[in-house]
């Protein structure tokens, strides 16, 4: 009964013979290319340590938001799937069981993302030919768990495999960065790199921000209390970051607000963040003035600054206590850039030395405020589709409502950004297939011509990636 | 000179071969399924009573303000069409002049759904072949006119015809459901169910709010201005619109916002409601407690909840005055969900034995908000597009927006919403055209299986609804 | 190694045969259709003193906002381009430089509406027959700038070629219009008219608002202190417009708010806007009232009024102070129109006198706000895609959520808004390309006929432009 699992050689493309014979030889020249990570949020000890997975679900479920949020959508508890309480009650799920829950309920991802993905690292990574369903929800936990068990299914082999030649990870500022130093001492050719991600330390509302502000002055010796020596801090964490081949910073502000306060203002706002003291406005400022720090910052030390805004996190209060962050429950708002980004780019908008990328979970921004701003200012690029918008139909409309104000050029290609290791090559792939389609269509309409969409479709797959991201 | 009317078997349809055949299988599977209609606003007097309809324009102009909505657009005043004013001055207009007035502007209603619709209800149910104009108003005014006149244009006949499994209508908590009660005892087979719609009780700002109240109380026998009392009273009258058939209720809020105030800040605001000193603020605080409490209720009683939000309605001051509600003067506004129900999320939004089902009219939630809370809350789900978005775009919008981060099973099918009793085919048949449709490209690009596709246009048209209604 | 430029007759239709054959039929029918631009910033002095362009950078980049600001965005310096500065320093940039750079970086412009609009000029105008790029640039140049200089490139010229049946300009109350009487005067029988833009003496924070307030009252003897004589003064010279062709207003709001404050409230907003004391809000509400103020105008003089807000000017500080206005750096921001526009309407929103034509930078109020405010009000009409949105994606974007509830009958065809002459016909050309293959679709899903396809298709093109700005 169980049906073909087959990965067709057209998929995402669309009907029409032209156009679909067009985006398949566009896409012929792509499909190989390196893959290019320079946003994501894989675990740099995977790398480190090179440790096999060790089965099915603890690889492809638990650590996947996009899975188990869909399974919990339906009534399915996060007990159930091996989700780990925060009070350290240990899950008592069997991982094979866990498995085929999900097997089970396969169906409800018809029509996603994740179907996808997880079709596509099924067929490609193991070798399977049958839809994954309730029946051969055993025989596929077997696989794939023993093919885990062997050396070419361990991190650094599927790295290879998938043909990565850069991928960036994501710390806080008081990571030590040790998995990092250890993959450059092992003599392994992988290129891992991190990123400067300050949001524990410059977001008044992140849980421990007051200790990790005071490991922060510990790990650099600065007087983190006085504004100055807080920036100094911020500045030795990012130098010692990129020995360890940061190129760039990223920051997930609730908000996309920057401010451009003076130094007494900046005192008093750290001031209350330290003491406790600060309200849910002045923690608004305190994140949007660090923007615009970081900005400065970006300036003298050329890493490249990356804005992901508009989350609301944490949504559902329960799953937070019960759980804790990152559990399928963050949720877009509406985001504005027009009036929000102001300040910072009234400081550092026209210097050309910045290069800022901007993400954006709100759609409507697109062609209203991202595509007019960043085909105005030297500072700006946009960064591709994100998270929720990672998908066939959202990259659809990231083309169709940025390109024709911001053009191709001020756009970074593709990144990731997921934790979920499996689902990149499928991510990269889905996005080359689409980025043809868009090509291929604007061919057929006699908006570019053929020569021209092959050379965008090299620059979109590989090409504005690696420059954007100096890599 | 008259123009043929032809309902094309391919209407709204794609246009290339493959996805228009593939269409058009799964269409045949699911045209002639029963109609299931688990929301709208008929009036249940017709199946009570099934007294014909006088004519023409009384049964598709006069009660349709989608139609004569457009026809003032244009200038042509509500007068003119019979439209009852306020203060109870007899529309003067004959019937038949109404109906030449409609026809001689029909091509007003190119490319809308109404269009669609009335052409659909034309040569359906009354046989023409001739598109209307102004030559034939009068030869269409008699035939429908005198067609009403027959047994087999009764209400009671046309549901049948039409192959209504089931119909909500929606109706006030002081209603005495007589229409409803008059239905069952007459032996007759038509399965029409009421649904509780508390707005005249809950809204403070509603038309007659506190003689509304007291109402409820002398039905109830409750002290409806003790805040108990009046909780009370509508869970007597919830249970009485159960024995009434009813499975849902139903809330057309101007927002989605919810509180979760204690028993005192309610009681004070029950105060001045009741006193009439209640602000703007307050108000909205009373409706938004309002969906808190009515989402317990149905934690306790089993009815599914429905949220409307996000319409101004009345917004022109002046039809208001002269004409009263429902006069095509309700325009939509910027809705926003996120912040506004985490309260009543944060009570129950992880209890399985509730279902809310989520509405809007702002097509910017679609992926941004509604389709990530309902693809992560195990009580969410979403209604299909909504009354200016049921419609052809509206419809491809709602599928490419919500699907990919929802799923399919996070959604609920289809329900007209209407008041207009021709157009409830009419509707059903452009959702199941533009479900398959969209399933066929899904297919046509390999992002789904043709047998998965066979069972996902059961499921639109069909199954979801059912189960979703508790029906 | 230059490629080819074709200028291909198909473009913009989609790929499909039948479509694609149906929107070439509907095309053909309206392609050489005279041009009606009752929109537009083109200088009339052009038409006056019919003086040659002095060379290709001059005519094509140096007043094209569109073109510097993709080139500023990727690191040009407005210097570079002889984007002149404010204090007056002469740009000392040489025109065939400033074509070279131009040209050297043409490749920005893949998938812009700008490429369009240029190779359109290129092909059709100057008669090329190979893509420009950074080795035929002064090839380019020569060419461009030697045709310039003969009789048949001057502005009469080749607004004759262009087939341009008329035009309207736009002025500030305080212009003299002498261009336009030149034109008047000069027995030339091309059709210049003037439309009138108050915003300069409406909007209290416009550079020199006093100064222009108080011109207004010399030039026309009303005491502007006094909000009797200043709203005369408004009406003498609409008045005065009206004899250089004025057909409409024009009003470039940062929202569109509008109010109905009686005489007291607005004398005071008038006093303080006029001794510089008026706060933020307050000039908000000024300008919101005038809003109204100049429907109530229009009720008496039967001007139509157009309503174009939403960009937030001047976004980029740096480059407002060393360049000034309309340097490719306004940014269009979220825009409300259910709200702000119900005082306005309230008051004279149901008087057919009245024609209204609301344009929007805020797509996302097309389905959601304008299509229903337009469907029901009679006084309202809504505007053809708009500056950023006035391209292939941005107009299908437009049908596809307006048509289905305003109907083709409450929109008015194409305007161009432009102040680059040349892109006109190319502008034109693109909307009737895009009407014809949104028509085309609907005929092949069986959503209209052929036959009024083709009656639309002429409307688009030209009628309903016509009709609605009483041309």
């Amino acid at each position: 009964m169980a049906r073909p699992l087959v990965l067709h050689p057209d998929r995402l493309f669309p009907p029409g013979t032209g156009t679909r014979n067009l985006a398949r030889r566009l896409y012929a020249a792509v499909e190989h290319l390196p893959i290019v990570s320079p946003h994501g949020h894989t675990d740099p000890q995977w790398f480190a340590d090179d440790t096999p997975w060790a089965n099915a679900s603890a690889l492809l479920i638990t650590p996947d938001h996009y899975v188990f949020r869909m399974l919990y959508s339906q009534g399915i508890g996060l007990e159930e799937l091996g989700i780990p309480r925060r009070d350290g009650t240990p899950s008592t799920a069997d991982p094979r069981r866990i498995w085929r829950l999900f097997a089970s309920n396969y169906e409800l991802f018809r029509g996603t993302p994740s179907r996808l993905w997880l079709d596509h690292a099924f067929a490609t990574v193991f070798g399977f030919t049958e839809r994954l369903d309730a029946d051969n929800a055993d025989r596929y936990y077997d696989t794939i768990t023993d093919a885990l068990a062997k050396p070419e299914f361990r991190p650094r082999a599927l790295f290879e495999r998938f043909n990565i030649e850069v991928i960036a990870t994501t710390e806080a500022p008081t990571d030590q960065l040790s998995h990092h130093r250890k993959i450059r001492e092992s003599g392994w050719k992988g290129r891992v790199i991190t990123a400067y991600r300050p949001d524990p330390c410059v977001d008044p509302e992140f849980e421990g921000f007051r200790a990790n502000v005071q490991q922060l002055g510990t790990l650099t010796g600065e007087n983190v209390l006085r504004w100055k020596g807080y920036l100094n801090a911020h500045r030795i964490r990012r130098d010692y970051f990129k020995t360890m081949g940061a190129t760039s910073t990223d920051h997930g502000h609730p908000t996309a607000r920057t401010f451009a306060f003076d130094a007494t203002q900046c005192q008093r706002l750290l001031d209350r963040a330290m003491d406790g003291s600060i309200t849910t406005d002045e923690a608004e400022a305190f994140r949007g003035q660090m923007l615009t720090e970081m900005a400065r910052m970006s300036l003298d030390d050329g890493l490249v600054m990356q804005i992901h805004p508009g989350a609301y996190r944490n949504h559902n209060a329960r799953v937070y206590a019960d759980f804790g962050r990152d559990k399928g429950a963050d949720i877009p708002a509406r985001t504005d850039y027009v009036r929000a980004l102001a300040p910072l780019l009234g400081e550092v908008g026209n210097d050309r030395r910045l290069s800022i990328i901007l993400f954006t979970l709100d759609e409507t921004t697109y062609a209203r405020e991202l595509a007019p701003l960043a085909g105005h200012y030297p500072v700006l690029k946009l960064g591709p589709p994100w998270w929720f918008h990672d998908s066939v139909e959202g990259m659809q409309r990231f083309f169709a409502n940025v390109i024709e104000t911001a053009g191709f050029y001020n756009t970074v290609g593709f990144n990731d950004d997921t934790r979920a290791f499996l689902s990149i090559p499928a991510r990269h792939d889905v996005w080359r297939r689409i980025a043809c389609r868009f090509l291929a269509s604007l061919v057929m309409e006699h908006r570019l011509e053929e020569a021209e969409a092959h050379e965008l479709a090299v620059d979109l797959a590989y090409g504005l990636a690696k420059k954007a991201y100096r890599l």
